[in-house]
């Protein structure tokens, strides 16, 4: 059993309607809903200390969850921070630097710091960021809404935090003053917090999920949710030409796209097949939702294979 | 600098007006705030695998995050639990034990679970728990509203649960068919969010904590943030039977009482100096606010002396 098993097993045994998006959606007033999104980041295991400066990690760990956010098509408002840290790095004033990358982050998209708690480790950074964002009262884009004929779109080229990732394994540094671009993709993600607000508003999306843990396992979610299949169509998936030049071929540029995550780019449904035009947004499509439940397929060079959710799960 | 420290000084550097309280409290509408609070539970810091099961640690989790709506008098509604495991206890199902313990109190104060995260650690267990509460709009208890002349007060009696924990570290373990009252104290903490409502609902309680770092540390906390000072009548600290006995002198009692934490009671100040006979509640008076910022006496047998905050910081 994977985590994703075991939260769907918690929420059925312990009836938590709440849970199963990418935020949980409380009731706030008449009008409006707020929306609350956790994401635990550990060292080692999300981030390293020799990759990342602690500005950075302050960055992602606060763009993870205002990408959340943006999933719902929700407006981010508030957050808390948690976290633990062993002394070393307290003394080496590791915090005042994730702070200021934080909130510069923040400062951006106008987001209040409102709590948080602060803990001793005996080795090991782990980071739990919390954002509060609202949206109008039931607009919440949910996992839920996809239907058999609808379009599917992604906001961005793909693969690229992938790559750098790989860059970063092989050995390849951040530099600030020379950035590339792959490897900034991974170390700084920017959340899509705008268009998602936009697509929200132009209550033409049907279904929306942000890009974390690799497209196949992504889009199973979605069609998990709604019950129903996908298509996608290889040659519509963009990619950046920092990324073509990297990977050299098709296949290892889909296997970055399909199975690498953290792009944070948002994956959305919608009836319409021309979004892009219609609401003057730079989105992609790249396939279509069928009505063959949990049946997820490539098609590629006039070939059709099944595509296994490949994504990354911590267990 | 210590961690209350660095956390006044991002609130001033930072603006940060929603920080300072044992919960954010957040506007949700024209009659309620939320409340919102955050704690990092640590394992070898706040807790260890030998001592507690994973239904104590659940328990545990809840509990702490609880006893924060309580000390501003709201009543928690929803919770958020992110948690960090290695693969062995992962599959040792360490995660079904700890939501057994965590739901167990969770129904008894009707606190709905609505998201969370999991993740991989390359070892130990850290978990952040967000608890979610309500209070009518403006009416939450502030550390800041204590003033010279009134009375201080605590709902129980002090000390115990760092008495479980010296029995802990002295080779005694908790034992569920005969469990010893300091050691359930220490393991099991019981969040006062009863009785933080009655005090609220009265309108007369000027400021409030919750016991977690030790009397003089979260004493100093409300002395801090309503620029007073307090007096302490040692004889006047309710202590169990338990402790008397284990402790074996005032002496010991008193540093476990005062140095010693998490013994989730609340502590809190009103104008009315005979509180617990007015409201019909089993509370008991300790001191009194003295104009004396940030100084803080203790007096005991006929001789006054000066008491340095000195509860548990992890930095």
């Amino acid at each position: 059993m994977n985590e994703f098993d075991f939260i769907r097993n918690l929420k059925y045994k312990r009836s938590l309607n709440f849970v199963g998006d990418d935020c949980a959606i409380l009731p706030k007033n008449s009008t409006e809903d707020f929306l609350i999104s956790s994401d635990a980041l550990v060292e080692e295991i999300d981030f390293r200390l020799d990759w990342a400066s602690p500005e950075l990690i302050g960055h992602r760990a606060l763009a993870v969850s205002l990408s959340d956010i943006a999933a719902m098509g929700g407006k981010p408002t508030y957050s808390i921070v948690a976290i633990g840290l062993p002394t070393a790095l307290w003394q080496a004033k590791f915090m005042d630097r994730f702070y200021d990358g934080w909130f510069e982050l923040a400062s951006k998209f106008e987001v209040t710091l409102v709590g948080g708690d602060i803990s001793r480790t005996p080795a090991k950074v782990f980071i739990d960021s919390v954002v509060i964002g609202e949206v109008p009262t039931g607009k919440a884009i949910l996992r839920s809404g996809a239907e058999a004929g609808h379009s599917i779109y992604v906001t961005g080229p793909l693969g690229g935090s992938a790559a750098g990732l790989r860059k970063l394994v092989g050995g390849e540094r951040f530099n600030p003053s020379a950035s590339d671009p792959l490897i900034e993709k991974h170390l700084r993600p920017m959340p899509q917090v705008q268009i998602g607000q936009q697509l929200r508003k132009s209550e033409l999306v049907s279904s929306m999920i942000d890009l974390s843990d690799g497209l196949s396992s992504d889009l199973a979610h979605i069609c998990r949710a709604s019950g129903v299949g996908a298509r996608i169509y290889a040659n519509d998936i963009p990619f950046s030409a920092e990324l073509m030049e990297f990977a050299g071929s098709v296949d290892v540029m889909l296997d970055l796209t399909l199975n690498g995550g953290e792009d944070f780019e948002l994956l959305f449904t919608s009836p319409e097949p021309d979004l892009g035009s219609r609401l003057a947004l730079d989105i992609f499509r790249i396939g279509e939702i069928t009505p063959n439940s949990g049946v997820i397929e490539l098609e590629r060079e006039g070939k059709t294979e099944l595509l296994p959710p490949g994504g990354f799960h911590h267990f």
